[in-house]
């Protein structure tokens, strides 16, 4: 097993970095959240392109360093776009960021998803009935039925019911998943990492999740996946706790959310609380 | 005539049992204010939920409990997805609300507004112009091009003038107008409230009109639709009051609204000054 | 060569005109900024109207008094609308202002830029990688491949490197270059004003080369192209310069800068520091 202290360097290096190299990231994002996607990405270091067309994604995915594809407010076109860029990336051996936001809404979420299951995205990062969703849509764990999912983008399971489904997906695709919730479940179907930090406010202002995942594309840009994804995690659970001391409503700490996202010392993202297990 | 107390009393409750409840609310808004549109959902207790396909719509007009639409940036695959919604909560018997933006732009926008005629949305909130060109398209009242809109997606008529055809509006529907101004209106066709409050930055910031069609829906799934709407119109009032009170500038008048909206008492909502007299 | 005062108080009048006039000004802009574009267009006295359809762009052509084309986030129906807005503007002999966002990731922004060459845009502005890539894909100046743009939609060109492409496209369009940097240049050909101010902050948040161009298309309602672009320029590096006197971190920046953009009074605006030259 991993031995903390070096997760927690890899994170600090990994922030650190970022910063330095300004990644080039192209993102496939939802139309409600694509600003606070873009504005994350800045604040962590990234350079930030996003699209809609098949080929644009494909010239980026070349470009780029990494790719985040975010399933919210689909529209024909991503029948497309979202396929050929999972399996540009795939083909690159470059890492893609899944966020399979809102599935179970319509029928072409669905197809997507089952058309990129080959490709198998590197990081795959949603709440709790997301994930266990998705494990139970590609016949990985349980059913497809199996979340509770009743409430549209929201989650209605916890972090703690979807540790199964994580574990299996990161498994089938040999890469990572994290579940957000009030602590985020970071696993590599290995170890898995929990992190704390964060404030209830992250709940009342949308994109929080969406923006976290653009964050980690950006670091998976500069690290290995897993410990990509846990400074995504970690970074988030810092700048909420952070903001949360200056605030008590959601537009001002929004605000402050994304000025202590910019001003996060790599030290300090590393040493966030977390602990890891094995799987 | 309804005693002016119940309503306070009404409004009262309705603002605290949307924070109770969380109800879904799905949404087919405008790209330009759809963040907005979602933090002021989340912001008054609602689950949001965006979409642009027919089908997803028609899932969100399923699983929730009332449906918002707004007619800004509108795209070819409005033609099938706005009708579609529009139908499926008239059969269901769960409201709609709906904001023609921009009525007398293009030629898609007319369309669809008479396809929807028959399932007569529950709801309809806009400025006086688009208010006035709608009661005129639907040959309610007036003429389609009776209103001097010459101005883009601005009002360019007073609220004053747009009385008549919001009254003759929410007799046709059997449902509610709300006209958005310096003053609001809110009439079911039987009585009209006028609510106060508000600040000239409103109009500053974009999608404020937008953003309170979408907390109207929220109110909406679970209160009566005369009620929901004039809550709707009361918090702003409320918090646009107390934000102007905080800031002299658009940008941060647009966080400290938000931060109000969210901080609003249902006490403070209910008594937000309004006088009501017979249509 | 005009008179440094003379565009001082030319640019001191145009501030002051577009928030007396309000004039309507129509936008195609990319999804990740669009809110920005709109806030910001309110911010400096216009009314803003955004559309993706071709015949919703053309009727904001005639109805309005210029027209602001950006080309990020482009989708199909751009090819269409795109080209339409610009044979209009250029047969109403109105003011258009282009933006090349992203010039060089797909086919379709290259086609479109191609398609719109004979209708000469009114101001373009861009940043250095774009203005140099266009002059090249226009045959003006230099190669399509030129520039060193491999990062997306962030320039990897110096301004002082895309003076020669911007002074070539001026005067092919007998019109006006804009090209944003640390220092800002805008030309008509003959001769060349460079704007100083802003903040380092503007490359950390998203869309602030955008808003611009929203803004300098409410001035271009106003006034001479070359003085409206001056001066959409000045109130940027004025607004600038004051937010990044308020706050360290890019969120809070972006809040004050916008706030700051509707404070600014129009002599100090035409009092920012720039010098001329001749081209």
């Amino acid at each position: 097993m991993v031995a903390e202290d070096e997760i927690r360097s890899g994170i600090q290096q990994t922030t650190s970095t970022a910063r330095l190299e300004n990644p080039l990231v192209g993102s496939i994002t939802n139309a409600v959240s694509m600003n606070f996607v873009a504005n994350a990405q800045l604040a962590v270091g990234g350079s930030a392109a996003i699209v809609y067309l098949a080929d644009e994604a494909v010239d980026l995915a070349q470009a780029g360093e990494s790719f985040y594809v975010n399933m919210g407010t689909l529209m024909p076109l991503h029948e497309q776009s979202i396929p050929h860029v999972a399996k540009t990336m795939h083909e690159l051996c470059k890492p893609m960021i899944l966020d399979p936001v809102g599935l179970g809404i319509g029928k072409l979420r669905t197809n997507i998803l089952q058309n990129i299951k080959p490709f198998k995205p590197t990081i795959i990062r949603g709440n709790a009935s997301e994930i266990i969703a998705l494990a139970g849509l590609w016949g990985i764990e349980g059913k497809a039925d199996d979340s509770k999912r009743a409430h549209g983008v929201d989650s209605t399971d916890s972090v703690e019911e979807a540790t199964g489904a994580a574990v299996a997906l990161a498994r089938f695709t040999k890469g990572v998943v994290a579940v957000s919730g009030e602590s985020d479940l970071v696993t590599d179907g290995r170890i898995i990492a929990v992190s704390e930090g964060g404030s209830p406010l992250m709940k009342n202002i949308t994109g929080s999740g969406c923006s976290q995942g653009g964050v980690i594309a950006v670091y998976a840009a500069v690290a290995s996946p897993f410990v990509a994804t846990l400074a995504g995690v970690q970074v988030y659970n810092l700048a909420g706790r952070r903001a949360a001391e200056k605030t008590f409503a959601p537009a001002s700490f929004q605000i402050a959310f994304l000025d202590e996202l910019y001003q996060a010392k790599p030290t300090n993202i590393g040493g966030n609380p977390f602990t890891i297990r094995e799987a």
